[in-house]
């Protein structure tokens, strides 16, 4: 058996994963935002027509699975493995949206990392022969994002300038091992980073050193350079995060431009949408990647692409308890058939 | 590449990855419970010294990975990967723990089945050589899982005669490709099972289905029968969940009997400590696994285990919404050198 690890932090995936399909569900302000036509589907109501946020992000993930099987003409008992998660406490949006469609199940608790941690997952998993089709999927929900971490919505809080907004919305690919399609080629595991920032309104900024570290990692690891992706794309920095992770590059001497872009900066149109600092969460990347980005490369406009998905490891104990939030970043290489 | 995926939700290592090493550590009752022996560390302190429950889970994170990698003389350079979870909101023990080992982590969340699904992943990791030497870790403190999922201890409420009592404990386990010592051999991942128990008070009569679904589906996908294996153990079912798989069993025709043990009924002493149905969380399977357990197969009383993680997916919110306990079960397949 050959040894897939390369570098520090890196694997390869020889047998190339495809991705034999993705889709995405989106919620009213998302639909409204720049990316509003590429969702699968989108939600009018908040709730989902259920009686709680909770189980509107569960509905978002059935929603999402739904669908995917659908355009992929699957069934559940086709789907060896399903690597899923959420920013609900005990990820209940995951678990509970899995129950009785018997897949097997691996849990994930990344942040807003989930959709990057699941896909590189899936595609290690498929790649290695452990199944013949795996799926990643991850969600968040503005609104039981907003009660969990911050304040009651009808509480009104004032939004600090660096805040960001949870996006309601999920995303699920499918990974399997035969056809033709956009590829899996190498994936990143991030470690866990704490550069001590304590404002846990500020997020992008927590993250974007865990997003360099990673992305730095993939490229020494992989011998690879910027220059060989058509597009590097965060998870969820939004503008902020966005901007260190370009001064902290050029710093060393990189500059990235255009080449490099986040989904949190992606899915909302600042001058027209009240978000402050973009879009969060996991259904942001996640959303973003089976809309948008997967499109994107469908029609050739990306060959190759370097999904970063990048997680803020805290909790509202952790901040009442004055600790600073810890970040971690997964990266996996997306590649169009050559 | 073959395929390793087996029947409808196995999996086998045929370089059967190696337990290279494994550390425990747990809390006072835990000392004083039938395994208090097989600890590698005991605290006395159930603070640990640090100034909450949650610190102080995180810090029986780094006990356990610092006595692991103190055991087998490696560096934290020298894991390539960790696959870690807890119970906590966001899994703030693992993640905080985690914070500048540079250790390239995947944050799991498979509530008290974690053990078992980051064996699993890591084993996976290592067969399928994406890791020279991977690690899987969980924990679990009573303390901070008593606050977050039931009442403040200073309240004192009264336990139902179904509760478990949560294991403060941490378990920590090395696998690598090379060496010797006990194997990987198989793995089976669960389902997310959900028989519409709604008492959060009674997790084990709501794992039990999810125990009993994986056990037949991995015995049923590798052709195995229980009497294959020397023991078969599940993570923390407690007295009554265990009597339920028994007689789930024996409604079959299957006599599980002495070839059948649960954690959370071998960690502690109903007749002298006070715990009702017997031990649970994600430190019991982990810490009765990196103590007890690996010992025995060293030692050749089993020279075959199936090690079966067992999960009650439920939140406080999602109890409070009045919804069902899903859960679910993974199991690995230990063998010694034959």
């Amino acid at each position: 058996m050959d040894l897939l690890h390369r570098g520090k932090q890196s694997v390869v995936f020889p047998n190339r994963p495809v991705i034999g399909g993705y889709a995405s569900v989106a919620g009213k302000t998302e639909k409204e935002g720049p990316l509003g036509d590429t969702f699968d589907l989108t939600a009018e109501d908040a709730k989902l027509k259920k009686d709680s946020w909770e189980k509107a992000e569960t509905q978002l993930q059935k929603l999402a699975l739904g669908r995917l099987l659908q355009k992929t003409r699957l069934l559940h008992s086709d789907v060896d493995l399903i690597f899923s998660g959420d920013l609900l406490n005990q990820c209940i949006g995951s678990s509970f949206a899995l129950r009785r469609t018997g897949i097997p199940a691996v849990g994930l608790y990344g942040a807003c990392s989930t959709m990057a941690e699941g896909l590189m997952l899936a595609g290690a998993a498929v790649n290695a022969g452990y199944a013949e089709r795996a799926v990643a999927m991850s969600s968040s929900h503005f609104a039981s994002a907003e009660r969990q971490y911050r304040f009651p919505l009808g509480y009104g809080g004032q939004r600090t300038p660096t805040s960001q907004w949870t996006v309601t919305g999920c995303g699920a690919v499918l990974i399997q091992r035969e056809g033709r399609g956009v590829r899996l080629e190498s994936a990143t595991a991030g470690t866990v980073e704490d550069k001590g920032i304590k404002d846990a309104n500020n997020m992008g900024a927590a993250m974007a050193w865990a997003a360099c570290r990673t992305i730095s990692a993939h490229l020494e690891d992989l011998h690879l350079a910027p220059e060989d992706y058509d597009l590097i794309v965060t998870g969820d920095l939004g503008s902020l995060g966005k901007a260190m992770v370009e001064a902290l590059f050029a710093r060393d001497g990189v500059r990235l431009g255009d080449r490099y872009a986040d989904c949190g900066e992606m899915i909302f149109d600042p001058q027209r949408q009240d978000v402050h600092c973009g879009g969060s969460g996991c259904g942001c990347s996640a959303s973003v990647l089976c809309g948008h980005l997967l499109r994107q490369m469908e029609a050739g406009v990306y060959k190759r692409l370097l999904f970063c998905g990048t997680g803020a490891l805290l909790s509202p104990v952790s901040v009442q308890q004055k600790e600073s939030v810890p970040a971690v970043c997964h990266a996996v290489s997306l590649r169009t058939e050559q």
